[in-house]
């Protein structure tokens, strides 16, 4: 590789990712730490970073880097971490070139305006004052992914900003079966005669003791908090790569949910994002595949262990132990099928394990045909509704908690939902592949003993940084492209026995 | 004005400074919330962001801006706040391309591994090993002061960057006025008879109790908390401007001192970053003056207000009633007089109000020393104990606790000591004016109420930003240039009654 400007190259890429990390620490003191009168000035500081690291990655001394570097000559004669830097970031270059500044900077005003009309449009439940905006907003993504090009679908190119690799063809079949098969698998679980408990969980908890609980099993499972930090947010996320990945949560005193699950959820996305291999700290080799892949992270230990009955065989007595008057006189068997309840709702971000994928399904759908114009926007809500009665039963009462629900639209981040649903249906397949190389995984989160599967993570998924793209890795670690059959398998399997159904 | 680039000049000096406001956040960030894992890759990412704001700051862009608006026809035509940004702006610039990048990288280099020296040096009380390193720096600030430039003295072009405007030979004739005044007013504290017995302050005080007497009076003095917060920290600072100044403090449960002053201290500099003009945020009309002028607004709030007697008659009985062990059976006078104990000490951070100065006028004296030549390093230690057996009687039993105890030197921030006396100094020079305006302002303090002050303050020092500089704005404000004579006759005034001598 003498002669070549990759170690130039990989430097001035290392300069615009350590911007790229200032820029979340701001984000996350925003959330966490900053005072109120602080936002506006934030706003200001965080579009300067934004500018200046665009300035940078698109700057002339990138473009020559990469024109040497990706000349198949150049490239071949690179190891294949080098390739996959190169290949990264020059994918990157190419989405951020493509879009001619003036779009960017409209995009940006636009946002910030429809952010503000979409809270208004939802606190009124009034849909048509956000219809224009969002009529604006597709009409900016369709110009953006006609910039960026697409093979079939215009989604394709919007979807890639999330999931490289990913096409659109592909992950219809895949949510069609999904979709196909789930329907009535939600249908028997409700018409089953089973109906645990919520009310185990949704009882008043001192907080303290919740935190304590909380702290206690983040640690077991290999959160590492010498390159971490928990603190409260009002949307809990995870931020940092590496040597500084920041957890956060919101606690409730009536239910115990928040910090069991979520504080276990952002755990598992911290603990991918502290597995990448430090010496490609800032580079694409040392970043995380994929949105997909990241969800399949948190969802994995979220909800395959921590909603597990050999977890609750080792954490029960211990949370008997710190909530005797809540669960003292409460059986296993009934706390794991309150854990586990299934409950279709409006909302998806207080969706069940079963259902969630259904919210998805619906934005995935809703989102695609308005990306290729078959849906007006003034029919979404139409369109929202008969989704929602048809895959999930449920009447929605208003837009506000129907198709205005979500910030994502707002924000202009369509091409985003699917990333959840792939992280559900990764998870179990990573899952299945993973317990045979520790057939006895379940005995070992059983005895509280978590690292055969965070290192089995740590050196299969989290190492490899993007070395792969999302459905290659896949192949690669499974043998198989993304399908619904593993997690299908595992909800029928786990969710069978709770209800006493055959599914 | 039409007609000129003034409007796209100060949007790029603001995006310039919305950069560094990030840095200052991500500088806080280390010193209170950052996980210790963090560290390293913290530095490179404030390296990318210094320099990518070097890069933008000294662009051609800002060259030719300020080419155009530094023509005396242009200039002229511009408003006096206008004139401000671009003067200041031109000066910062000028410092910024006189200096070569190489001798930049080259000080940044040589600075981590001083303070590495520094540290090992100080532990091992060896200053042999320490020396080189300073040499070097001495020899690496040279430098930089010849690319800048000066009149008269090699130090103007250091004290220039801290205190702009200032000159060498105006302070020398200052500080050897008040070295000659200070000095024989020591003496006669010192052989006074009276003790006043600092058992009083240091002794066991609950932390929890302190932090809330600390925050009662940092709110009531007129900290903006919806605009700041406070956060421990190993070494206290403030950090931000207008809306988002951030204070912290270290508690010390067997020494209630810190909570008082130090809190005082930290809101006295927010509250002038706070009083800073939004409407001019991000550019120097919306900055404070100098290093000086800011500490001269944390020590009047400090030592003035917060050491005062009237100060004390409002706090003494809520004191009084919030640690009732402590200070229950303890009059005002003998609390009073143990909050002014005049102790001669080896470490600055620890010196009273009086001998405070002293520190500074020995480190001022042998820095120059040091920078003009007149002082070979080796002969440091010898020179600094020296000084302060003859100007505070005390022997330094190691350069450890001597010539060692500070950071700066290994830092390469030669020019910085001499603003801790310029804050000492203008802060009574200010107060002698301040009281003129409000001649009760002592009935105000001892009713409780700071607003008069703070609004004086607010409206003569803060808004004006850095429309004149430090030694103009002295003149404008107290229509004297700096000077020792109210200072020498402050403690005069105040030290004599305590201690029963005629000062």
């Amino acid at each position: 590789m003498a002669g070549n400007s990759y170690p130039e190259f990989i430097e001035f890429e290392k300069e615009c990712q350590n911007a790229q990390f200032a820029a979340g620490i701001l984000a996350w003191d925003q959330e966490t730490k900053m005072p109120p009168g602080g936002a506006m000035e934030r706003a200001n500081q965080m579009a300067t970073m934004a500018k200046w690291y665009h300035d940078y990655y698109t700057s002339d001394r990138m473009r020559v880097y990469l024109e040497e570097l990706r000349r198949p000559d150049v490239f071949d004669a690179l190891g294949p971490e080098e390739q996959t830097n190169v290949r990264e970031t020059g994918w990157q270059y190419d989405r951020e070139v493509a879009i001619p500044g003036s779009l960017v900077k409209e995009i940006a005003k636009h946002t910030s305006m429809s952010l503000e009309t979409w809270k208004d449009a939802r606190a009124k439940d009034d849909f048509s004052l956000f219809a224009p905006s969002l009529e604006k907003m597709i009409d900016l993504k369709v110009q953006v992914a006609e910039h960026i090009g697409y093979e079939d679908n215009i989604y394709d190119a919007l979807i890639d900003e999330y999931e490289p690799g990913t096409r659109t063809k592909d992950v219809e079949v895949v949510f069609a079966d999904l979709r196909e098969r789930l329907v009535p698998i939600v249908k028997k679980i409700l018409d089953s005669d089973v109906h645990p408990n919520e009310g185990i969980l949704a009882q008043p908890w001192p907080l303290e003791k919740q935190k304590e609980f909380g702290i206690m099993v983040v640690t077991d499972i290999g959160y590492d908090w010498s390159r971490g930090r928990l603190d409260e947010a009002a949307h809990p996320f995870t931020s940092g790569a590496i040597d500084d990945v920041r957890i956060t949560t919101r606690y409730n005193e009536n239910d115990i949910r928040p910090a069991l699950f979520a504080n276990i959820h952002e755990a598992g996305h911290a603990m991918y994002q502290q597995g990448l291999d430090p010496e490609h700290y800032a580079t694409p080799m040392g970043d995380a595949i994929g949105l997909g892949f990241h969800e399949s992270q948190s969802r994995m230990w979220e909800n395959l262990v921590g909603r597990s009955m050999p977890f609750w065989r080792h954490y029960y007595p211990k949370l008997q132990a710190t909530f005797p008057g809540q669960v003292g006189n409460v059986s296993i068997e009934d706390f794991y099928a309150a854990a586990n309840l299934v409950k279709p709702s409006l909302i998806r971000v207080e969706a069940d394990e079963v259902t969630y994928n259904m919210h998805i399904l619906i934005r995935f759908e809703v989102e695609l045909a308005m990306m290729n114009g078959k849906v007006g926007v003034d029919e979404i809500p139409a369109l929202w509704n008969e989704k929602y009665k048809s895959y999930l039963g449920i009447d929605v009462p208003s837009d506000a908690d129907g198709c205005m629900q979500d910030i994502h639209w707002s924000m202009g981040i369509q091409g985003y939902f699917p990333t959840y649903t792939f992280g559900n249906l990764i998870s179990v397949q990573l899952w299945n592949t993973m317990i045979k190389d520790i057939p006895d995984v379940w005995e070992q989160i059983e005895a509280g003993r978590f690292e055969p599967l965070l290192g089995w993570l740590n050196e299969k998924v989290h190492r490899p940084g993007r070395m792969y793209r999302t459905p290659d890795m896949l192949e690669h670690l499974t043998g198989e492209p993304m399908n619904a059959d593993h997690w299908i398998g595992y909800i029928k399997e786990k969710f069978g026995p709770i209800y006493g159904v055959q599914l």
